[in-house]
């Protein structure tokens, strides 16, 4: 097994009140950078934060290197379009972060992307693969896509009360801006990424049609954002069964309707709950209010815990353990709002 | 422990008869990459053949990767200036590979190289790290940086009969590109890897000198090439202590003359001999015969292998299981003569 974690930007991101991918708009271009420095050394490295929301959760990569320390899994970072570069070892499949989706074919090395990331996928010898993201902005990008192929809009938010209608205003426009309507780019998912996406998405759908090809299995690892993911790997033609391996939290998230989302797309649900209720502490507590709730592989991440065999209280404890280890550095406080 | 892989390249490996970390000079551009693809993945994944020797030794990150399958260490793949890209992760501190050492300043970026790894070693986590090297005609290049540190020039080489007086030429056709002397360059480490070295000696010092300002503990995986990045370290002002971890292949060498080359630069040694003796085939019998010798930390990974107590026998039997698993997929054969 082994996971693989993509990570791009887009100017979307910059929307203001779109995402809680970090402290500010200034902190968040160093997101997915951090997240994947994170994952890879169980710090940031060159880096200069520990992404937090602007209420200070902590970013779900915690998780997913939590597992990591207990596990033992290794993990793949690639780099589709990262705003600023990272110190984790990367593969690089895309070299320009994603324009703002309002504007006229955001992506426009989409099909680069796409097809970098499938040789990839089709060339990794592993019999299984996991693949997850961290974009800010990235769901309203995957409303977008969803979109254009016609899928149900329905998607997460990092933020504890999803802007739902500020990003339905913007898909409008991302529509009107590549002259599509709803359901229009059915079937052409590079038209869709290209004029509705983001650079993680034209990656990761790349990735897991390579992979199928040579019959990898693949689970994709996280929210709605994944989910789209899917579902442009479904209008590419991509007939493997696919998992979708999320958190409670995404399912507990109404305005998500991920059942919904995976049913539609015949992609097969596997949901994991850390029971963060049992814990009290600044490393969980924010995902209990409803924030964050997904990224980095985080679902996916717990699920093989659970397969493992492994308490859902050791994880806890082990999320805890890197939470301390990055404060006790003075790294996690830094952007940090106390409540 | 993290071990760390720099790859690189030097056109000075075009040099007829100066090293067998390929088939043939064509082949040989793909070695690093292959070497890092080969030591994450288990197989090569985007670059086109499994290193081989002109008469057929597969490369040492072989044993390196099965020393990982056995322990599980994590491995760190830096680009320090790679002529092909890899589809290993990597981390870039180079873009360029180095020109010919008989040029005038063959490493220009040399400078750049050394600060971005020193930052780098400074920035890693660990307590302790490896570090090893991939790069065809190296031990050409490190021969005339010791030259013009001005310590003692004693390489080993990938072949059986190390070519030294042509070695030997091209180290005087170095001196005299650079207008430099034997010893020219002493205390001015920079200077040495900018006008007599590579791009792979520039970033390991640099990472050297970076971990060991933060008291990581740091072991050259390697034979004289490794030898040559201690000695820009001493030159560098470093005086941690330093282990260098090689292989009973590069001591039986008295080309090398590695003990004495670690003698002067305050360096323990620590040998490990994988008992190749015990078998009789194809993945190990050239190492008998005097070929490759190290690289890619072979050396620091049969240490780490000893150091948890698994029995040379056992690695001997993963590095044939490694062999037979890429032969058996067609690719060790791609670029091997038969004997």
């Amino acid at each position: 097994m082994r996971a693989v974690v993509i990570g791009a930007g887009t100017e979307t991101a910059r929307i203001d009140g779109i995402s809680a991918a970090g402290a500010d708009p200034e902190a968040m271009v160093h997101t997915p950078g951090a997240d994947l420095e994170i994952v890879a050394y169980g710090a940031p490295v060159l880096s200069p934060v520990v992404p937090v929301s602007p209420s200070g959760c902590p970013t779900p990569a915690l998780v997913t290197r939590a597992a990591r320390e207990l596990l033992g899994f290794e993990v793949l970072s690639v780099d589709a379009g990262l705003v600023r570069p990272t110190g984790a070892p990367t593969v690089t499949v895309g070299e320009e972060a994603g324009k703002d989706v309002r504007k006229a074919c955001p992506v426009s090395n989409g099909r680069d992307v796409f097809e970098a990331a499938r040789r990839f996928g089709r060339a990794l010898p592993d019999d299984e693969l996991m693949t997850g993201e961290t974009i800010p902005g990235g769901t309203t990008t995957a409303m977008a896509v969803l979109s254009a192929l016609g899928e149900r809009t329905t998607v997460s938010s990092s933020l504890q009360k999803n802007p739902l209608s500020l990003k339905q205003r913007v898909v409008e426009e991302a529509l009107a801006a590549s002259d599509l309507s709803e359901g229009g780019a059915a079937d052409e998912p590079i038209e869709a990424l290209r004029c509705m996406g983001d650079p993680m998405l034209a990656a990761a759908v790349g990735f897991v049609r390579g992979a199928s090809e040579t019959g990898t299995d693949v689970t994709l690892a996280g929210g709605t954002q994944m989910a789209a993911v899917g579902a442009l790997a479904r209008h590419a033609g991509v007939e493997a069964s696919l998992t979708l391996a999320t958190t409670s939290f995404v399912v507990r998230d109404d305005s998500a309707d991920i059942d919904g989302l995976a049913a539609d797309l015949d992609i097969d649900l596997v949901v994991t709950d850390p029971g963060f209720e049992e814990l009290d502490h600044p490393a969980t507590n924010a995902y209990i209010a409803g924030e964050a709730k997904e990224g980095v592989g985080m679902g996916g991440a717990l699920a093989l815990c659970k397969r493992a065999g492994v308490p859902m209280a050791e994880v806890s404890d082990r999320v805890v353990t890197v939470y301390e280890r990055l404060v006790g550095n003075g790294q996690a406080d830094v952007n940090r709002t106390e409540p």
